[in-house]
């Protein structure tokens, strides 16, 4: 597949052209005929006899956007000065920062904000410590925490690398759900120091985002901080990719106009993504999936699941799918099969596979950037195709989910998240698609559709209220 | 002491009156006679029959604050509806806020921000990771970790209850020095588990500043972190009080005319604060020093001090200081004394005590609310009298401190924090005091004054520099 040019490649380079004569134009035709797209250019200074000029460049890759400035070096009379990378450029000193919401003017401020007056809050705290939800940061604060051990398809980069990533996290918390989420990039991989760290850091925080915590160990760290602390713990790559994808499910299936409960499902990949989304699509109401990891289908069976750990996930898949003792491959397990939904590894399937599916075919190829098939090639025979990136139809995309799922979590003060929760923010996402607008190419809306985030948090409220797991501070409004 | 109506107990009382006759004037008198302060009065609402007024009023306590209300309810045909409390009022939601430096508008800025674009970021730290100190927030972040053991001068309240004061620390750290620091409220007071959690959490920060940790576990916790990190650990209660005091001592001394190297100095008080101050006056030319604690004078001789640990604080007091074998009381200490520095208990000395030290008396009672000697009755025969609170002269307020140090960390990626530095800060602070403004009731800045922090940061970091313990990310400006 050729990657279209994208900003997130794009450079900005200053440039020295003769004033006058064709070099202005040669310069755009030059990076055109590279494949590269100008998305901007400025003069910044003009003389008689030299122009200065910024022109902006969308490449398709960094290899791609240096051959672009050789080119434009090559041009008669040209000289190349400093060249920026847009991207780069935006992350310089970081991307988000801390704000008072009280200006500090005086002694008069001071004495509120700090001490002395501050003593009285933070007794009525002691004496009441449900209180610290309204009378602090809590109310509105969500730890986004990772060990940097399975970053975005970066593997295991670390704690310093994964911090750009934490810290767009923390802004699309606030820019799609008002949340004040701070990145914690822990230097530690230890199962009991990640519980134990994040037991202890909970009391300024109303709910704990896990990120990016590779499997298995995401699966034990999960449950066992739900079972220590009162506020929701939410590992967004597992239920966060779970949510989304249900929600998109739900929908193409009222495309092909069939129900959830009989469709055979068929995964590819069993991971913290795969096994999150196995596991809710049960809940749904699923009743036939197969999951096949990289040694192929997963069944009871199998030479490397004999033996296995009982707590073990792949044990779990297999005690709770394959009703009919499917084996194989991926490829003879999508024979038929009704739904595919990969969250492994590219180009495992091609075009004759998906046409080996059964008629309305719903096909999601997630991996990234990659897909699991061609999703022009499976769009030739599936009813739906989705995958992951921004340019085709229907991506699946966590941040459809996360603001409004913690929005919801917070308003209501919930102690936990529950699968019934989880339901709702799915079947929110995709009530917001309405009969009118559901198509092959939109089962999802688009993560700038303003009405998501407070939908998914209005049905994450109301199932928490409804669950009884909601705590109540003892000042009233 | 009486104390003064502070804004820091300023309630507002919303009243309903008759619009005829007097009692708007009535109310005022009433709460004057009270005690209190009238600071604004608003008529919300106004009919032919009834006025609706918002009285804000300042009181010297809660209980004060009561009182004068029960003393408006007594007012003939007035009725008192809602009070609310100013600081009460500020603490909702909590006092700080994460934003996000850039817009989130389209596409084009999330696959900058945010994925795809991300990962090219993510890539060149982790080759390099010196520069997440560039591409990161790390750079400008500093955690304010704190246990709840000892807040403030309200003791172990705990995680919860500690918070709003960590949150004010945040908004000063914003609002003198440009800061993005955020809370972390332990619970745990286990030292191992401490000093755990904040090498784990280093990765995105520039610096970790350790607040209101009692001692004596606050020593290790900080000796430890210090040894295992690569970022500055500062613990404010210790070396921010230390900092300002030896400022306001090198002003006071610069006052009476004497030389840092001949004034005897008695201390009382060897906690977390008394220990760090003592050190940095050792540090600072201070030959003649003698310390006091609740059992009195420290010295090796002492009953409770011959089998005590060889790795205690009282330990290192007693070989450190002392050098004539000072005995007894803190009252037989401080006779003849040059200075006295309290860091302890209300009411330890009196007006007879300050009186029998030598000519020329320097005193810095910073016991807080109380001081350790009435600061008026202190001020009749000591030439400079110093206090923590805001209702006398010369205010010793680390608020002089802290912004200014982490700012000049920061501004020099300092690895860690040193004597020198410490030595350099206090030096900035007692320079912004010019000879000219130089008295006794002017020996320390205005925390409000704009020059000490620029001040402080810059000679931090040049003793950063100087002491060869920066590190420089690969990418240049």
């Amino acid at each position: 597949m050729a990657t279209a040019p994208s900003v997130s490649y794009s450079i900005t380079v200053r440039l020295e052209v003769p004033a006058g004569g064709t070099a202005v134009s040669q310069l755009t035709s030059a990076v055109e005929s590279s494949g590269g797209h100008v998305t901007g250019l400025d003069v910044t200074a003009s003389g008689h006899e030299k122009l200065r000029i910024d022109v902006t460049i969308a490449a398709t890759s960094t290899d791609h956007a240096q051959q672009i400035v050789e080119k434009l070096r090559g041009i008669e009379g040209v000289q190349v000065g400093k060249v920026s990378d847009r991207t780069f450029l935006m992350h310089l000193g970081g991307k988000i920062e801390m704000q008072s919401k009280h200006p500090i003017r005086n002694r008069d401020d001071l004495s509120m904000i700090y001490t002395p007056g501050v003593a009285r809050v933070c007794l009525q705290i002691a004496e009441n410590p449900e209180d610290a939800r309204r009378l602090t940061i809590k109310r509105n604060s969500v730890a986004v925490v990772t060990d940097g051990s399975a970053v975005l398809g970066l593997g295991n980069i670390g704690p310093k690398a994964a911090l750009p990533v934490m810290e767009g996290k923390a802004a699309l918390f606030k820019r799609f759900a008002g949340i004040d989420a701070w990145p914690l990039c822990l230097d530690t991989q230890d199962t009991d120091e990640i519980v134990a760290i994040v037991k202890a850091i909970a009391p300024g925080f109303a709910g704990i985002n896990l990120e990016d915590i590779s499997a298995p160990r995401c699966f034990e760290i999960e449950a066992r901080l739900r079972e220590a602390l009162d506020i929701p713990v939410f590992h967004d790559d597992q239920h966060g990719t779970a949510i989304v994808v249900l929600a998109a499910l739900t929908n193409a299936l009222r495309v092909v106009g069939k129900g959830i409960g009989e469709v055979r499902v068929v995964m590819s990949g069993a991971g913290a993504a795969g096994t999150a989304i196995l596991k809710l699509l049960l809940d749904a109401g699923v009743k036939h999936a197969v999951v096949a990891d990289i040694h192929g289908v997963v069944h009871a069976g199998r030479a490397d699941l004999v033996d296995a750990d009982e707590s073990s996930a792949l044990r779990w898949i297999a005690e709770n799918t394959n009703p009919d003792g499917v084996t194989g491959t991926l490829k003879d397990a999508v024979r038929g099969a009704d739904v595919f939904i990969g969250v492994s590894a590219p180009d495992l399937l091609g075009g004759e596979d998906v046409a080996a599916m059964a008629e309305g075919a719903i096909v999601f190829a997630l991996a990234n950037p990659d897909p699991e098939v061609d999703p022009s090639e499976a769009r030739r025979t599936a009813a739906v195709v989705a995958t992951g990136r921004s340019d085709f139809p229907n991506q699946i995309n966590n941040v459809l989910v996360f603001p409004g799922v913690f929005r919801g979590l917070l308003d209501a003060h919930s102690r936990t998240v529950n699968s019934d929760m989880m339901l709702a923010a799915a079947r929110a996402i995709a009530d917001v698609v309405a009969d009118d607008e559901l198509n092959a190419n939109y089962i999802i809306p688009s993560v700038f559709n303003d009405r998501v985030a407070p939908a998914v948090a209005g049905a994450v409220r109301e199932a928490a209220k409804a669950a009884g797991v909601t705590e109540q501070p003892t000042i009233p409004d």
